[in-house]
């Protein structure tokens, strides 16, 4: 590929996978385009006239321009998009299931470009999964086990973060960066998550997210501050036994293997300024336990990242919302933030790598 | 009792019981005296020399004024006291069990004069369940629950509530005044709650809070928003099916009363402004799902209020806190947001009743 076509190796593009063409990730990203809020090395990946027809219905002046993996045309008020051909027409709203192999498409070109190179991280609009697994992919379960597959690795983490800048003037937040939050379990109805914390996920959740600050975030020595499972972390077994049983084990076994890891503290403890300071990632043990305080601090605006794959891969924080495609209404903050937190990773991980 | 030695009616003294001597209570009181943050209006219960010798010991310069149960000298720099003799001396940090009946007694005086309009306001700083059972009351289990008991009233809810000063300035904050969190279920382990969250317990629940957001704040028609129970509200019965069977039809069942109350909302979705805009309190459905996040909104600094009863009750957060006892390092900050949330409740129930 031309040169002059290209960033420089240390910013190659962030590509966003615009996910479910009937939701609203296509729409999410023409505005962040039409409002001048993306990066001048972002890349788009999808239908370029599925895109084209979504602007003009949607009233947005934003030019989109095809171009091949691996490139990236800079310059102003435009939308550079690496083209995926739709199997069928898409009407805002409505599922078809014809266009599930479209959707992966997407995603096994930006993780394609990713591991060449051609990409420094991805982001992911929201796909529906539901119609992946109606398009003819029994077994799919979600964007990040998908990608776990597709990079080969055995297991992922779930982590929430904020934007600094969203909070840099808010006074409950005395931290030195973004607020992390990451998940021992997640998408598990509440009655079933104390089943789920064992002594060797505890452990394995926990070097996998030590790894990833260290690796992702240049981290060199992450302090971890860990939730109990129950109120009062337990209180001395008086309201739950786990932690005695489970979580107080694993922590002295991931101490005695010299990480800095801090806890359980009661949730509503941990989260408080004093016992924030310092910290580099909370570990949640549930999905409400944690990341209710993390969208609260961020205003509503987070973004997921997964933690344990060979690449940088963020994503918004919400599902296609089908009633909201094609109006124009959805919020484009979390994919801001998402491209924010992307782009961030990867100049901490040495840019094109 | 001469008029002269009381306050005006309308600003009947908020009492503050002590709570356990051995702990932190004694001292906690005397440092808000000492540094001049009590209301001048406020009165302490407990025993006279043991707080002298306290102050004493901490080299705190405030002065212990006995005075009658009822009366409250007004004076700067002074700290009145209605007296209740402790049955055998204190070490900081030393439980004695000899002394459960003297905790009792400053509950039991300060029930009463806020029963007789002496008082119009009672803050609990710490009491230590385990001392006041082996001091021979078998069936404690709180102060919550006696007072429950002393007031002769069925079912009280715990309500946890930020000082609205702390976050006035938090962007993170766009409601109207403080952020408040009540809690269907309370010091439950974790895998108990999906068991206790029951059509009857919402209805119930919904039902006492939104008399007391009437009758003791004043609000005419409260706005209640309720969490789910399961990650993203059980997203339509795939994480839990808890929303489907029991919390939608009891919110439906409240709102073909009228009852101004919306949800269940995923706690991750509720705890954003867009969401808690206009909303006077949030209904959990335990603990850490609203705690946390209460806690972090205010700075780890909560107060504790008991709905239900028939006076104003708000207590720290905290516990005894043994091992600061005596020493002076503990943080009456808790104990501050509590005198400021009684007082605030007792005008706008129009002061001394």
């Amino acid at each position: 590929m031309p040169a002059s076509a290209l960033t420089k190796a240390s910013a190659a593009p962030v590509v966003i996978t615009t996910g479910e063409p009937a939701g609203i990730g296509p729409e999410l990203t023409l505005m962040l385009a039409a409002q001048g809020l993306l990066p001048a090395n972002a890349v788009a990946i999808g239908d370029p006239e599925m895109l084209r027809q979504r602007a003009a219905s949607l009233g947005l002046d934003i030019p989109i321009v095809e171009c091949s993996p691996g490139e990236c045309p800079l310059g102003n008020h435009r939308l550079p998009v690496w083209p995926v051909a739709l199997s069928a027409p898409v009407t805002p709203g409505v599922l078809n299931p014809a266009n599930a192999d479209y959707v992966l498409a997407t995603l096994a070109l930006a993780v394609d470009a990713c591991q060449q190179g051609q990409a420094s991280a991805m982001v992911t609009a929201p796909l529906h999964k539901g119609v992946i697994i109606e398009g003819g992919h029994v077994g799919f379960t979600g964007h990040t086990e998908w990608l776990r597959d597709a990079c080969g690795v055995d297991e992922v983490v779930m982590m929430l973060a904020t934007d600094a800048a969203l909070h840099a003037t808010s006074p409950s937040w005395q931290g030195s960066g973004d607020l992390r939050v990451a998940l021992v379990t997640t998408h598990l109805p509440l009655r079933n998550v104390a089943d789920a914390i064992t002594y060797e996920r505890v452990i394995r959740i926990s070097h996998l997210l030590a790894a990833d600050l260290q690796r992702q975030f240049n981290i060199a020595k992450p302090r971890i501050a860990v939730c109990g499972l129950n109120p009062h972390a337990g209180e001395d077994g008086h309201l739950g036994r786990e932690e005695l049983d489970i979580i107080i084990p694993a922590l002295d076994a991931l101490r005695a293997e010299g990480m800095d890891i801090h806890g359980p503290l009661p949730a509503d403890t941990l989260f408080t300024p004093r016992h924030l300071a310092g910290v580099d990632a909370v570990l949640a043990m549930y999905h409400d336990q944690g990341l209710a305080v993390l969208k609260y601090a961020g205003f509503g605006q987070a973004a997921n990242i997964t933690l344990g794959l060979p690449l940088v891969r963020t994503s918004v924080d919400h599902g296609t919302a089908l009633g909201l495609a094609g109006k124009g209404l959805a919020d484009p903050s979390s994919l801001k933030v998402a491209i924010t937190l992307a782009r961030r990773l990867a100049a901490q991980r040495g840019g094109a790598r």
